[in-house]
Order: C-alpha cells, then structure tokens, then sequence
C-alpha cells in the first residue's frame, strides 16, 4: 500500500481564515488510484515548522503532496525551504522562465522581477508547468521519497494534479486496488443501525471495512474492499451488502452519492406524478431540498410557504373554524393544508408541515418541537405527530427529513397506514 | 503566546468522504481569544496513528483539541487510545451516565448498551456536557499539557465549545486582552473592498488588526485589538469604524453575529411593513432565508414556489400571454410575479425570482446564470437582470443574496430608482 501524506502551507488556513478544500480534493483522488493518505497537516508560513513537517512526513510516506505558499511575495517561503531541505540551490528553470514570460505576454501585461522569480526553482526539482497561473509545480525523488510541490489555489492544484501529477504517480507507485461502496440510510439512528447488523458486521471478511458516517437524520454506511481486482472487489462488497440489505431494508434509501430528495424525484418520474408543498413551520427549507435537485422541474410543481394564518386561509383553502378551533398546529389544520395544496397547485402527491420550531412560540399542550406532517394522494391523507428536539433549525431539518421519507415509502408503497 | 494544536480523528475525513469544517471553525474561535493554533493534523481510526500524534502534540502544544472518533461504534477508538496515552482505566462517569440516560428518555427512545457505554470514560478524563448528542466531552490536563476531546459532529462541537470548552481555556491559561469587532459588507468583492479602504488599512494603529473573511457574496471585516483594557480597545476599534464607514457605508449590512435576513426583519418591523415572496429559479431558499430567523412570522407573511408556469398563472395570476411571449424568465413576467405575491399574500412589500440556475435550460440569448429579481411596493416595482456564474447552488445563493439586499437598500431609501 502506497502512503500518501498531504501538507497545506499557509497562515490564512492555519488561522482559519480561509477553508481548505485542497486536502479532501486530494485524498479523493488518491483514493479512487489506490493510494492511502495516512495523514494531513497544515503549518503556517514559518521556516523551522516547514521543515520540521517535512522531516517528519519524509519517515511516514512514500509521497508527500504539498500545497500552498508558492506565491512571489515574501510570506511564501516554501520554495526556499524545499531548497534548503534538499540542500541544493536554486536557479531560473528555462522552461518555467518561458512559460511565466508567456502567460503575461497573453494578458497583455508587463513581467515584473517578481514575477520572473516564480520561475526560480531548487536545482533538484522537476518542473511542473502550471497553465492556471504563475506559480510553477514540483516533482522531487529525494531522501527515498517522492514529493510533488503545487500552488494552493484550488483551481490551478486540480489542473495540475489532473492533468500532470495524477497520471506519473500512477505510473510511478504499482498501487494496489480499493473499492468503495456507500448505502445510504434514513429514519434509524447510529447506534440502534450498528445494534441492528452487530452480527453482520462481526462476520465480514477481512479485507472489506465497515464505516460509519453520521450526519444529522441520515446515516452512511461506507465498505471498503482492499485487494488486486476492481472485479473481485466489486463482487465481494456487493455480496456483503446483499446479506445485509434485508436487515435494514426500510431504513436504506440510496447508495453512493444519492440524495434523499433527488431518489424521490426519480420514483416520482417513474410513476409520472407530481408534487407540490404547503410548508408552515419548514418555511421554505423542504422547497429548497427539492428545487436544488437539478431537472426537479419536471415533478416538483411548486409551493405555499404559508407561514400567516391568512395566507393558509386565501391560498390553501383551510377554513377559519379550523384555525380557531384548533389551531395551525393541529390534525385538522394539516390535513387541509396537504389537500389544498394538491387541489390548488394540481398535482398528484402533496406534502405538508406545520409545527413549532421555535426557540419560542411553544405552550404546555404544544411545546416546541411539536410537528404536524401530511402526506396527500388520490385515495386519502396520511398524518405524522413529530415530538422533536433541538436548535430551530434542527427542526426545520428533521422535520423535512421526516416528510422526505414519508413520501418516500408511500411511493415504494412501504406503508401499511 | 499559547501554543494551539488541532486533531481531527477520523478515516472519513482523513480519505476525504467528508469535508472538514471544525478545525477552521475552532481556530478561528482560538484566534479571538489570543490563542495561535501552530498545526492542525488529521488521522485516521487507527491506535497507531492517534497515539503517534498524541504523542508529538504534546512536545509542541500548551492545548491539544481533538475532534471525533467518540461515536459508539467499533470504529471510534478515540477514548480506548486516551485511556491508553494516559495510562488510566475506563469507569462510567455518574454524571455522563444520568445524562445519556435522560437524553434518551427526553426523546422517547430505549438506551441501549452502545448508548449506555457512551458515558465509560478514562479515568483521567474530567466530564464536558454534550447538550446537542450522546457523545461526551472530555478535558485533561496531563504531561503538562492541556488536552480537549470533543465530538466531531460540528454542532455538538461548536456547542461544548461556546459553553464550556472557551471559557474554561481563557480562564486557564490567563489569555490576555482582546477585543474583535466585525464589519458585515455585501454587494462587493474583496479586492474591490481592499483597495477602496487601502489607505486606512495602512494607517491603523499597531495594536489594532483587520482580517478579511470572505464568503459567497458576502466579507466580513473583522479588526481585532490587543491589549490591557476591554474599555479602551473598545473605544480604539469604535474609532476606526467610525473612520472606515463613510468610504463602504453602502455596502454594510450589520455588524457581529447579524444576518442579512434578520437585519431586514428588524428593519421591516421598525416600518410595521410585512413581506412576501414569489420564489421560481430559487425554489424556497429565499423563504428559507427569511424563516429560519426566530420571529419572522411576525413580518414574513409567506411565498408562492411558483416552478411550473401553471402555478405561476394560477397562483400568481400571471398572464398566459406574458409566459407564452417573454417567457418566464423575463422582466414582464417577474413584474407579474412580484405583483401577484403582494396582491395574493396581501403584504407591504414582495420579492420575486426567476431565471435559469442550471446546469442545463440556458440557451444563447437567456444562457445559464441570467435571473431577473423585483421587488414590489406600494408605488411601483424595482427589477433587475442579474448575470450570474458558478453552479446551481451558487446561482441559487446569489440571487437570493441579490433579492435581501435590493430590500435592504430599499427599506433605508438608499434606491435611486
């Protein structure tokens, strides 16, 4: 297994004023060739930390990615460093001169002695050619090690990453292969999820890996097969995921990079029906899960954000006597507004939300986080009493999750209700 | 100066499945607190490899925060390996015990064994409350350092953080004084930014700092003043403000934690005005915007998601002959909208949106990107064509960034038109 270490050099990451995105991005890639970062690490734009992360990733890894401080102002140290870690001098590389000289004569502007010096370069570098930008790329095979020297800006680290330094690590490095496959899960929690496949899980073959990746409603359960074929491995994780599947058939909603709202839309597709909302407490939120799916405008017909009483009255149709007598978190109440946005909007299922998301607004009988859901169709409206905890918007979160999934099961017709 | 390291413990961040936000979070945190963060590292779930780290933080580090690797699950070896670094045995913790006990009952759900186990902590490890999950907090301080274990789901962290983790280090390592205060622009880029107030970044006193923080569509200024009186630096930092303003004042928007949104509310509440919304190309998210501020029904009246052009007809009343002729996507037809909404919402003011987010639907003369927006009053309505670049989600965010601050700008009779 090849050891990948990844370095990010930087004050602004460091001390967080910028997000690194650069470490992700890479490790993915490293991935997807069977390279296995063991470790990432930031430093700032100080000389003795450089080096002493590089004299500690040269004892971890076969090759170190380093990313950032190549600029052509004096808080960009990493040049000097590499040279002064690989004790060689450094000295103008011809073709990164030519190509610096280049990209400036194409924009039509002057090359300062600044910009010049982006193409000074450790003697014992190969160079790297940057299309992006100014600040050239390195590759060393040094202290039986190999690292790659990269701009920090995320576009011009990918292109050469893809285009250059992707393709000669692996031809450099005979790396073995990895397979990953993802299930997705929603409406079980961690702990109850891991309780459920324990035994499942304490059988599998050695080498495929279980892990599992939280976030908030949903639950992703990732394998990953370690062997020589992508064929093999395929094979073998898809074996584990056929045992496991009817454990937790109800709960599973996607694989791999599916969004719970995206494998709605394609079931809506496949049945050619139509969806419109009426969200209360939601506000908006279960809209944008639907709309930020790309093509959702072929099944999501729209919505009635109504957070006024009024507005559930004039554009919903849900009656005065309703309101008053029971108010707009209530049975009554949502079960009007499901059926007014399906008749109003004109379309085949209809989703609705009204509840106290709070901080304020709960009551003894009522208190915040007490949620209404209603899910309409031809036949009738199916409801759901939500007790919830949480900041608001962790109720405007799980309240959407929870109608995701209802709309979900009805159309796998996983409803006994 | 106190000497912050940072460590992420987790095989899905380390192989990139997820995108690290915590480390740039918590070293921003220590950042207003006088604290430098001198490395952050991520490792994977593996004993070697957190105890190798451990191991070196604590030669470089006064304060170690570690992140993750604290779920029930097998894969989670963070508090075994803690246990181990600090040669101590596992125990219960009483108080971790009762609170996982009544997380569980408060939500309605049986605690299970991996549930329960959640509160075995090394023996060593001093208890931090988790309010927000299951997996508790732990501090050491041990090999004279100070060490800090957190969850790495980001809200549990940044909540043990905020309420107990920052004030617990101020107080313990005598941090000294320092005072931020945050200037929130919109509608400019940071270079623009940067060079319109140049010169009075030059001339700020050397015990007063200005950071950029930018993100999409938005920068805050952020001036940071160090020294021995809360009052003072106070009054140095109020002073500089006071200089810089007249040269951005139409680009800012709040001050410290305020939001977009919620500076419109107050501004709509301070004019007994309400607002509604007619939402195509940004599908909910502008509602979304709106609602997700506590108290916004008390001026946010609700929004059509017109997406189909029916809905935009019907429930709008925009004019067949208008969708049919302009299409859409079109100042005739976002007058309409914008109309429509106040009309059938009956509020003070209305915004409406409509254009293409992509990736697919552009064409040559209405390419991906372009999106009209209004905003309608009592005397009139205010559009404008926006030509907008990157992928769905930001087209999205921007129009909707575009939208709060045409209302902003119209709520201060800062309009021209």
């Amino acid at each position: 297994m090849v050891r990948a270490e990844i370095i990010t050099i930087g004050d602004e990451i460091l001390y967080g004023q910028i997000l690194d995105t650069n470490t992700q991005w890479i490790s993915l890639e490293l991935d997807k060739i069977g390279i296995k970062t063991i470790r990432k690490s930031s430093v700032g734009d100080q000389e003795s930390e450089i080096l002493s992360i590089l004299e500690e990733a040269q004892h971890r890894a076969d090759i170190v990615f380093i990313t950032g401080g190549l600029g052509p102002t004096k808080d960009d140290l990493t040049k000097k460093v590499l040279a002064k870690f690989f004790d060689c001098d450094m000295a103008y590389q011809p073709q990164a001169l030519e190509d610096v000289r280049i990209f400036f004569e194409k924009r039509g502007r002057e090359l300062s002695d600044l910009n010049r010096d982006q193409a000074l370069l450790p003697t014992k570098a190969q160079y790297i050619q940057n299309k992006q930008g100014t600040a050239p790329g390195m590759w060393f095979e040094e202290k039986e090690t190999v690292w790659v020297s990269m701009a920090g800006v995320p576009f011009e680290m990918k292109a050469m990453m893809e285009e250059q330094v992707l393709p000669r690590v692996a031809q450099h490095f005979k790396t073995p292969t990895i397979v990953h496959k993802i299930v997705k899960v929603v409406g079980i929690g961690e702990s109850y999820l891991s309780d459920m496949i324990q035994d499942w899980e304490l059988s599998l073959p050695q080498h495929i890996k279980l892990a599992y990746l939280p976030s908030l409603g949903i639950v992703k359960l990732r394998l990953t097969g370690f062997g020589d074929s992508v064929n093999q491995l395929n094979h073998d994780i898809q074996q584990e995921i056929d045992r496991v599947l009817p454990l937790i058939k109800p709960f599973v909603f996607g694989y791999e990079q599916d969004e719970l709202s995206q494998v709605i839309g394609k079931l809506l597709i496949q049945k050619d029906a139509s969806i419109a909302l009426a969200e209360s407490c939601t506000g908006g939120y279960l809209s944008h899960l639907f709309t930020e799916i790309a093509g959702s405008s072929a099944y999501f017909k729209g919505a009635v954000i109504s957070y006024a009483n009024e507005v559930k009255e004039e554009a919903l149709g849900v009656s005065t006597d309703i309101l008053e007598k029971e108010g707009a978190v209530s049975e009554a109440c949502i079960i009007a507004m499901a059926n007014g946005a399906r008749k109003k909007l004109n379309s085949t299922l209809s989703l609705a939300t009204s509840g106290i998301a709070g901080p304020d607004g709960g009551t003894e009988d009522k208190p915040v986080g007490t949620v209404w859901i209603a899910l309409s169709h031809s036949e009738g409206v199916i409801t759901h009493k939500l007790q919830l905890a949480g900041t608001r918007k962790q109720i405007i979160h799980m309240t959407a999750l929870n109608c995701l999934n209802l709309v979900r099961k009805f159309l796998l017709n996983e409803l006994t209700q």
